[in-house]
C-alpha cells in the first residue's frame, strides 16, 4: 500500500533531471494556443527499450517508432506532438511521421534512426505537418533551456497537471538519477492506452536486459491503471539510459536490484499520477486483491472491480456497497470461495467471511469519505496477490467525452 | 436492422397472454410502496426451460431454481420477488427461497418442485421473508383478475417502465401465443445481469427441446444487450410451455421454424427495451458487424464497441468521433485490416476504406441526432456477421449509480 505522502511527493516535488539530457516544448500551432510541441535530446548516445500498444491499430508513430528501435543500436532524442495522434492516417500518415524525425535529425546533426517519435490526440484527421516541422527548428533552439517541464507540457492532452517524478541514488559510489514523465488521463487500460510515457537514466545498461527490464516494469504498473477500459493506437513508453553518471547497471548483482526497485518506483508513481488526473475523477481507488490461487487471478479480480462501472460509481457516491465488489469477482472468471470473501476499505473490514457484516450502512460509507480509497479483497484461498489502480467515474467524465472533440 | 415501429411496438401494444395461465402482482412491503411480489401460475403442467446467470457468485433464488429445473418433469408456477436480491446472505437466504417456493406450494396446493423462484434488488441484505410469505397469500387471492401487468409491475427494480410483449400466429390451424415479460436497467452484460426474463406459451413443446432453443435464442438476444459491463448474480430467464392450445412444436418441422422464429422476436423485443430503459440512456444504439472473419468475431468487435464508455460518451454528445470506433476494434482481440474499415451510422456513411472521409464533422455529427442509432461496421474480411444493442453513457447514470443504495 502507498503512503498519502508518497502520491502527493511525485506532484509537489522538484525533480531532478540526469546528466546529459536536454529537452523543451513550444506552441507549433496544432492546438489553439496549449503547447504542443515537445523534444527530448541526449547528448551521449543512449540505449533505449520501448514498449508499444498493443491495439491491432497502430499510429504511425507507433508503427515508426518499432522501426526505429529495431535499426539502431543506439538513440539520441524523442520528438513528440500533441493534439493530432497521425492514427488512421494511411500513408499520409507514415511518410508524416517519418519527416518529423528526418526534418529533427537535420536540425540535431544526427541520425534519423536515433530518434523516436510519439503523437497524441484526435485519430483520423490528417497530421498538420508543416506547423510541426516548422516548430522543430524552434523546439532546437530553446533546448538549451533544459525546459523538461515545458516538455511535459507539451505531451499534455486532456491532462490537467504535468506528470514528472526523478529519484537519484548511489550505485558503487556513484550518483544516479532516473527522470520519468508521463501523460494520460483518459482512455486509460491495462494495455496501455492514450498513455504516453518517457524515461531518462545517466546510468548505464544493456539494450536488451533495460528492454526485459522496461517490460516487466510497465506490467506492473502502467498495465495495472485502469481508467475507462479503452485502449488507444498511440501508446509507448520509451526509456533511454545515455551512461553519463558512469555508473554501470549489472544483472544479478546489487546494482541491477537496486535500480529495478527505483524504476519501478518512478513507473508507479507516473501510473498513480495518471489515474489521479483521470478524466473527472475525484478519488483514486488503490485495489490489492489477496489471498487468490494465483498472481494472474489476483490481477484478473483487481482489474475486473476496477473496471466496473459500477463499482467506481458507487465508490463515486461514497457508498460502499460490497454486493456490487463481490458481483465483479463473480465474473472475473476466477475459482474462488464467495463464502470467504473479506473486504477491508482505508482500514475499515466492511465485510468478513460468510457475508458477515458488523457496521451499518452509514458507518460503512464513512470509509469512502477520504479522497485516496484503500480497497483490500481477502479471498483466503491461496498466496496469489496484486495491485491495481483506478478512480471513482463522475458525471464530468461522461461530459469531458462527450464534447471532447467538438 | 429493425425497424423504429418494432422497437416501439413492444411498450405501446396490448399484449395478448397464451391460454391457462394467470397471473398477479402486489406490494408485500420489501419496498415502500411499488409493487414487489409477483405470482404466475399455469393451470396445466408446463414444460420448462430456463437459463441462468454465469457469475460464480450465485444467489440463493438461481441455486434454488436450478434445482427445482432438474427436480420434476413439468412446472407450474414461478415467484418473484423484487427490492431485494437474497444473494450473498449464505444459508439463511438459501433458506428463505426454499420458503418462498414452499409457501407458494401450499397456497396453491401444487409440488414446491414444480415452482421457480427468483428475486432482484439489493445484494447482500437478509430477505424480509416475512413479509414475502404473508404477500405470498395476498397474491394468490388476486390471481383470478389475470393480472400480468401487476406482475411485470412487481418484478421491476430500478426500471422506468414495464417491459412485456406478445405474439400470436397460427401452426397447422392452431392459434399459439408466446408472451414474455422482463425487468432490467443497470448493470446489464451480454452475460446477463439483474436482468429477469419470463416467457409463457401455450404450445407444446418437448423439454429438452425446449431447452436448447431458449439457450441458442438467449444468446443471440438477452446475451447480446450490454449497458454497463457489469453482470449479475440474479439473472435468469424461465419458459413455460403448457400446451393449452392444443399445438404441439415438433422439431425439424415448419411448426419449430415459425415458433423459433417468433420466440426469437419475443426475446428480441424484451432485450431492447431492457436497453432503451438503460440507467439514464437517452439514446439506443444497434451495433451490427458485418464483415468479420467469422461470427464469433463479429460478436467480439460489436461487444467491444457496445462497452466502450468512449464511444457511448460520443454518442451521448452526438459527436460522430469514428476514431474511437475503430479504437476500440483494434482492441477487441479479433484480426481484422483497418484500411479497409467502413462506417455507416444512420443511413450515412460517415468512414469510407482507407480512412477515407467525404464528410466535415458537423455533417457527420448530423447521423447521431436522432433517437435510434442504428450503426453498421464492414470490416470487408469475410462473412461474419452479428449484432449487439447497448445505449449511450450520460451523466445520468452515475446519478443514478452513486446513490442507488443509500
Amino acid at each position: 500500500m502507498f503512503k498519502e505522502k508518497e502520491i502527493t511527493a511525485s506532484i509537489k516535488t522538484e525533480t531532478k533531471v540526469p546528466l546529459g539530457f536536454r529537452a523543451g516544448g513550444i506552441h507549433c500551432g496544432i492546438k489553439r494556443s496549449r503547447k504542443d510541441l515537445a523534444l527530448i535530446v541526449s547528448d551521449f548516445p543512449a540505449t533505449a527499450a520501448a514498449v508499444f500498444t498493443t491495439n491491432k491499430v497502430q499510429a504511425a508513430p507507433v508503427l515508426v517508432s518499432k522501426m526505429v528501435l529495431a535499426k539502431s543500436k543506439f538513440h539520441k532524442a524523442i520528438i513528440v506532438n500533441s493534439g493530432n495522434a497521425n492514427a488512421c492516417t494511411g500513408d499520409n500518415g507514415y511518410s508524416d511521421a517519418l519527416r518529423m524525425i528526418n526534418e529533427t535529425a537535420a536540425e540535431l546533426g544526427i541520425d534519423a534512426n536515433e530518434i523516436f517519435v510519439a503523437s497524441t490526440g484526435v485519430i483520423g484527421e490528417p497530421l498538420p505537418v508543416e506547423k510541426i516541422i516548422s516548430g522543430i527548428h524552434s523546439v532546437n533552439s530553446v533546448l538549451s533551456g533544459r525546459d523538461f517541464t515545458g516538455a511535459a507540457e507539451a505531451i499534455m492532452t486532456t491532462d490537467t497537471f504535468t506528470k514528472t517524478v526523478s529519484s537519484t541514488f548511489q550505485i558503487d559510489g556513484e550518483e544516479i538519477t532516473i527522470y520519468g514523465m508521463a501523460k494520460g488521463s483518459g482512455m486509460i487500460h491495462p494495455n496501455m492506452a492514450t498513455m504516453l510515457g518517457f524515461v531518462l537514466t545517466d546510468a548505464k545498461i544493456d539494450k536488451e536486459i533495460f528492454q526485459t527490464l522496461l517490460k516487466e516494469t510497465t506490467d506492473k504498473t502502467f498495465n495495472r491503471i485502469i481508467v475507462d477500459g479503452d485502449t488507444s493506437t498511440n501508446d509507448m513508453v520509451i526509456a533511454l539510459a545515455n551512461g553519463a553518471s558512469g555508473a554501470t547497471i549489472i544483472p544479478q548483482t546489487e546494482s541491477y536490484r537496486i535500480f529495478e526497485e527505483e524504476l519501478y518506483k518512478i513507473l508507479k508513481s507516473l501510473s498513480i499520477d495518471i489515474v489521479r488526473d483521470g478524466e473527472g475523477a475525484t478519488k483514486l481507488i488503490e485495489i490489492t486483491v489477496e489471498g487468490a490461487r494465483t498472481d494472474e487471478d489476483a490481477v484478473k479480480a483487481a482489474r475486473t472491480i476496477a473496471l466496473s462501472p459500477l463499482v467506481k460509481t458507487a465508490v463515486h457516491g461514497e457508498d460502499a456497497n460490497w454486493g456490487r465488489i463481490i458481483a465483479a469477482v463473480g465474473y472475473s472468471k476466477i475459482d474462488f470461495d464467495p463464502e470467504k470473501f473479506e473486504i477491508i476499505i482505508n482500514g475499515v473490514q466492511i465485510l468478513y467471511q460468510n457475508y458477515s457484516v458488523t457496521l451499518s450502512n452509514a458507518e460503512a460509507n464513512q470509509s469512502l469519505k477520504s479522497k485516496n480509497i484503500y480497497m483490500t479483497i481477502r479471498l483466503n484461498g491461496g498466496k496469489g496477490r496484486a495491485t491495481c489502480w483506478t478512480c471513482d467515474l463522475s458525471a464530468e467524465y461522461v461530459k469531458i467525452n462527450g464534447s471532447y472533440r467538438s
